[in-house]
């Protein structure tokens, strides 16, 4: 993505400390305090510009999302958003998506999204791409028991490798798209990228992960 | 596949028992004895035509092929070929891929490869793909530990939903091709179907997927 500077950006964040949540740390284990009402707690890692989230949660009033975004100049188009929406189930969390458990308590996220991730081609940046072990290892910790982990990316190589790290790992894939906009898949709310890529008539992916106990 | 009516089929293959196996179940668990040399045993449950296993016998002198084909008129195909071909490393055996345990001892097969598997895209109709638990259960039965089985479809939905169902019964991806053609994949012996799919641009999917003890 290419990153604007955006000067305005950090006063913007700083202005709205009910969206973006200021000291994180100290929200652990009680993220629910931040919304209106206590209801399942969904996650997006890598939310960019954050229109699937917003779209999420306008969508789905009866569930509890969290943004977590590390890049300033994008995620204040999320803030952006959301302070023209205004939606009580929606958090902006600006942190490192590898230091989740720094963050959220075990078993505190219901389900977790990661879509239109960095692909990070080459082998040896293998270990930054976010499904790789490690990074499978902390969803593991933040979510329930028997978690899911859902993500789409129009990506071909990432997917064939998530969905072999989500095997090895011993997760079960649920449910595998191998050209969502073809398929019937309801619901499905696009993401900047998505949008994009689609339309230039990628094939779009999607898998259902779901950690087994 | 559409299939012409052969009336020489069962005649020819009655004329060549050293290559079209008669009463398969008494080989059960010395298949090697009818090959030149004992080395690992590959079987292809569903050859049609026979282009990718004769292919893969010749590509590969030292392993042993067994061709499996219910349809008379389709199996005739693959012994023309290995009439020509006279390999000392292939079987044909004219049975039901349902009923491998009664042909193969436990752990008897090294390798087991499914090719352009019929699909049965009706919901209903689940239980007759080759991917379904219950074949799975039999490949698991006559495979040798940490076995695999390697599938290669053009059809979309059977691909989704075989990859489920590995992952569902168990088994590890250990590698997955969305694009097999556009993959660095070495070694490809195409079926008759890959080549007539492939050549309209439609991407051959892959996948490795082993069972886990």
């Amino acid at each position: 993505m290419r990153v604007r500077n955006k000067p305005w950006a950090k006063e913007l964040i700083e202005q709205n400390p009910q969206y973006v949540v200021e000291n994180p740390e100290s929200h652990k284990g009680k993220w629910q305090e931040r919304f209106e009402k206590v209801q399942p707690l969904h996650i997006e890692v890598g939310s960019g510009k954050g229109r699937f989230i917003v779209g999420m949660a306008k969508q789905n009033p009866d569930i509890n999302y969290i943004a977590i975004e590390l890049e300033e100049s994008v995620l204040v188009s999320i803030l952006e958003k959301q302070l023209e929406e205004k939606l009580p189930n929606l958090q902006i969390l600006h942190v490192n998506g590898s230091a989740l458990t720094e963050y959220f308590e075990a078993g505190e996220v219901d389900l977790l999204y990661l879509n239109f991730s960095d692909p990070w081609p080459k082998t040896r940046h293998a270990k930054r791409r976010l499904t790789y072990k490690t990074f499978l290892a902390t969803y593991e910790t933040i979510l329930v028991d028997n978690g899911e982990v859902h993500f789409k990316t129009d990506n071909r190589g990432l997917f064939e490798y998530s969905l072999v790290s989500f095997s090895e790992y011993g997760m079960r894939l649920k449910q595998v798209w191998l050209d969502l906009h073809a398929s019937d898949f309801e619901g499905n709310v696009m993401t900047e990228y998505e949008e994009k890529f689609s339309s230039k008539g990628q094939p779009i992916y999607r898998v259902e992960a779901q950690f087994v106990k």
